[in-house]
This record gives C-alpha cells, structure tokens and sequence, in this order.
C-alpha cells in the first residue's frame, strides 16, 4: 500500500471534525460519458451513477448539472456533501491541475478555460482537485488496481488513444504542464505513419484503436474471419481482431504480432528510460490476454538490459469498468496523500 | 537554486557543532583518472587533485591510496577530515548506490562487488554517498551548471557513450537498481546497427563518440578535410569531424546533420516521455556548440507537440573540465540535501 495511505488515514484519525471515514467523492468526465463515485479511502465505492456527458453549450450549465450528480450520488448513499473530504475530477487533456482549468477539451463545445475546480468548490463546499484522465487512471491502478504497492510504475491505456502516466519514486510524476507520460506520442518508427496528433511515427499510429480500426477496416480480408466476426470488414473493430486471434486465425495472429511488436518498441524505449518496476497496460491489452502479453514481454526482454528485464513486470491493467469511478476517487485519495505529506 | 540548498544551509546554520559552512569532498573515480576536489556546497572549489587511476588489481590498496588522496587535498585547503561533512563519490555503473557497493566497474580489474562507502567512511571517519557517474553529471549541471534553478531536467552525457541523468520534480530520479536515464540505450532504429551494449539501434550506437569514431574512420574519404585533420583516416575522431565542419566541408557536415537527426530523434522520445524543462547535452554537443545545437533544436520542434517545443530549452553543458570535481561535491550536496528534506 502507498505511503501515503497510512498518512491520511493518521490524520483523518486525528480529528477532521470527530468524523472517522470521510466519504470521497469521484468525478470522471469523458467525452461521451460522465461517472460519479462516492466512495472511501480504501477504493471501497458506496454509489455509483453514469450518464452521457450530453453537454449543453453552457460550461455553467454543465457543471451546476454535474453538481446535481454528486449531490444525488451521495443522497443515495445516505451522504450530503458535508460529509466529503474531497471530490477528485477527471476530465481529457489538456488541463491545467494546478490551477484547476480545463483548457479545451475535445469533446465539450463551449469548454474553454474553465475553472472547474473553483465552481464545483463553490457549488459543493468542498475541495475539489483535478487531473486529466491518463494521469488520473495511473493513480487509479496503482492505489487500487495492478500496480499496488509498487514504487516505480508507468500506466498505458492502450485504448482508442494511447495515453499513459507515471508513477515514480511513489509519486505521480506530471512534468511540464502536466504533460509528462505521452508514451503514445514516442516515435516507434521516425517519420512513419500520420498519428491524429499530428506527429509521424507515434506509438498511438501504431497502436491506438483508432489508427487500428481505420487499418484493420481497410486491410483484413473481406471474406475473412475478422470480418466476418464483425458483419463486414468496414465494421471491423480491434475486439474482433483478437477474437479470431483467439480462434486461431492467420491474419488475425499476423496483425496481433505485429500490434505487440510495436507495443513492446513503446515498452523497451520506456523501461531504457525510466527504469520501472512494472508497465500496466489497458484496454486491448486487457481484451487480449496472455495472447498480447506473453509475445509483448519476450519482445522487451529481448530489446532491454538483462538486469532491467530480470524483474519487469509487464501487466494487464485490473480495474476494467470500475476505472471511472475509481479515477476520479483516486484523485481525491492522492491530493489528500501528499497534502498529507507536505 | 534547488530547494535544497536552502535546506542544508538551515541546517548548517542551526548548528552542526558550530562550525559555519564545513567543507564537502568529491572523488570521481573514472576509467582512466581519478580526481579529488574539496569545496563548499555552493560550488566553490577549494583545492583540486587529479591522477591515473592506475589500478592495483587490490580493491583495498586502491582505495586507501584514495583516502590518501582525499587527506592530501584537504591539507592543500588547510583542512583535515574533521572539517568535512560529507564525501560523494561517483564511479562507473554497474553500482548499488544504496548498499553504497560498486560492482563490476568495466575498467578497475579486481573491484567486484566492493563496498566503496563502508571502506572510505572508515578510512575518514566521515559519512560517504556513492553515485554512479551520468547520475553525478546530472546532479552537477542541475546544482552548478546549465540546469541552475530547474525543476525537471534531462541531461545526456553525448561523450564516448551517451549516459543520462534525470531530475524530476526537483530531485534525482534513479528507478529500479540505479538504472533509470539510460537514454543512449533507447531504441532510435528498431533492430538497427549493434551497440557496445549488446542491443541494437541504440542512440549510442549512432551517437556515442566511439561508434561515431568506427563510423567515421571507415567511411571518411580518404583524401579528405576529415582525414588531412587527423592526419590519416585511421585517426579521424568526432572532434576533427567538428572542426572540419566548421571549416564547411561537406562531407562532414552531412555528417553531424547525421548526427543531429539521431540525437533529435532520442530527445523528441524523451520530451513526449518525460515533459522535461530543458535537456541539456555534454562534450560532443558542447564542442560542436550552436552548429550542433541549432538543427537539433529545429527537429526536436518538429517532432514534438508545440506546447512541448514551447518553452522546452536544449542547452549545452556548462561545466566543462571542472565536471569531475563538481560530480563529487554534488553527489555530497545532494545527500545532505535529501537527507536534510526527509
């Protein structure tokens, strides 16, 4: 367990108002949905709600909603918010944690340069601390999910991006502007495929379910089993790519390799650099198993120092459909840790 | 100036037996020299020594031929061990800074596993940190040099082979075993040419000063400025390749674009990873100054997303033949620091 566990839970035992357990709330705003978590310290969840994020246009509007969400959540779990310690937010890049503002989130028009923290302080009464999804779904796994107890961790969300966050020295690293741990944007090949960044050759062009989808729909055999499993190539998805790897299939075998192998050049050049404990891995990963992993660990062991493979652990990610709500939680679980620590 | 400094000069002044800024020693145990400074822990450097490490084959002569070396300074300063508040020593990896044991060093026969800062505490009867030699770099050029008041720092050596340093979050960031920052052994051409290291496609292997040299002294045109600067091709080293470059001759200065593009492409992997404020570059780079810098500056911001290349400085190193000795002293100011954190 981290550290910083053992600090919070020493000063929630020293007073807080005579309260024992505080109640933490955790807020996850994605672009299509939004989860709201009331929960404790331990990642135990109390209640639970999730919508469409549905956004209005009104950055006020949305939030004074989103404030109903959590009012309700802790209603439901016989909470009102002066039993809250602290509410953690999430919400897609790029955001500025420290000063608590999301800065122009791809998927809510209208958002931009909103001081989410300080409304929902305001509408809540409570502290509020932001942190944007990659780096929110790290704290998550580590203080809850994969990578517990360790000490040097890196997080890939290998989803329809590749996002990814790092844990080091028992502590989530974020670098200038909070940018640190765009693992997807690292060049596997130089100047190779276009990535939706913008950039060339980014692991997430390689990777990502996006880039792969758009491949796999222009690529697998239209009478093959990949499109079959999905009812026709153009509805092709990386799900059905691994169930007919699972089935045995050749092209579905000879595409999954070829996904590893540049997950593992994304791995090899993090491991080189930072030295960690583990590499949690998300999403497809996680869909794929031991079928992704074990090739996806030879390949590191192979490209990495000896003594650095010797003891790399190379996971899939443990939260699955709980990561939302215990993103959000674990925000709220990390500021309270180190503002204990400070 | 790091936090620290503030630190250990509170400490100092709250009392350390009364005496008022005690001196520091730093020993850097290189392959070929072994230099010996006495400073004070902003820098200053009272008196210096250097020597041929000229290794005994006995681990124990050697190092109290050091101890010798340590008192002799001293007495140049006027000082004695009792004066001295903290010995950092650095040495070649592969080392345990922790046990404070070097293990293998390449180039001292007969050093296996010899607990370097038991024997020299002994010897002195003073407290002993042990560094490996690209993390003491690092130390040095954030305490003393071109990282002066950053908060997260990468340095690379970019001599014979390319070491690496990190500072994250204002501190020195090691990862599992010491090992992390091993940027010269990122992967730049995936399965690409052999490095000394045992892998393939390293950054080293297109950047380090000895792999640079083979290159060079196979391909030179025989009959070239290189070649003539040398006097011959069969001594051709990166610095003739430099100076004819300056002098405009074209085949070198497709050469250092060459490598430029290479060191580009480990930096633009280390930004996306790390969000760094500034990657600052050694002994190559310092030589070749602005007409090295200046194209690596230029594909760097090609390659990484803009609010990255923003405000992101690459620099070269500052300290120059006084490397060695602040090393040391800043592997001593580092330990007081941290310890005077905790």
């Amino acid at each position: 367990m981290p550290e910083g566990f053992r600090i919070a839970t020493r000063t929630q035992r020293a007073g807080q108002g005579g309260r024992e357990r505080p109640a933490l709330v955790g807020v996850d705003i994605g672009g299509t949905k939004i989860a709201v978590a009331v929960g404790e310290q331990g990642g135990g969840i109390r209640a639970r709600r999730r919508r469409l994020t549905d956004p209005s246009g009104s950055p006020a509007d949305d939030l004074a909603r989103i404030a109903e969400d959590v009012r309700a959540a802790l209603a439901e779990a016989g909470l009102s918010p002066a039993d809250v310690r602290a509410v953690g937010v999430t919400a897609p890049g790029p955001l500025d944690a420290e000063r608590g503002v999301v800065l122009l989130p791809p998927n809510l028009p209208g958002w931009r340069d909103v001081p989410i923290v300080a409304r929902l302080r305001d509408a809540l009464g409570v502290p509020v601390f932001l942190e944007n999804d990659a780096n929110a779904a790290a704290l998550a796994e580590w203080h809850f999910g994969a990578g517990r107890g360790l000490r040097h961790l890196v997080y890939l969300t290998m989803s329809t991006g590749v996002g990814g966050g790092l844990i080091l020295d028992g502590r989530l690293y974020r670098g200038v502007l909070g940018s640190a741990g765009e693992i997807g944007h690292m060049p596997v090949e130089w100047e190779g495929e276009p990535c939706p960044c913008g950039q060339r050759g980014c692991l997430e062009a390689y990777t990502g379910g996006a880039a792969w989808t758009r491949r796999l729909r222009a690529q697998a055999p239209e009478d093959g089993r990949v499109a079959q499993l999905a009812g026709g190539r153009g509805h092709v998805t990386p799900e059905h790519l691994v169930e007919a790897a699972r089935e045995g299939d050749g092209y579905a075998r000879a595409e999954l390799a070829r996904w590893c192998d540049y997950v593992a050049r994304g791995i090899t050049a993090v491991v080189m650099a930072l030295a960690p404990e583990a590499i949690v891995l998300g999403t497809i990963a996680v869909a794929a198993g031991e079928m992704a992993l074990a090739p996806i660990r030879e390949q590191v062991a192979a490209h990495v120092w000896p003594h650095l493979a010797r003891d790399l652990r190379i996971l899939p990610a443990k939260l699955g459909g709980d990561l939302p709500y215990l993103a959000g939680l674990s925000v709220a679980v990390e500021a309270l840790r180190t503002q204990g620590a400070r």
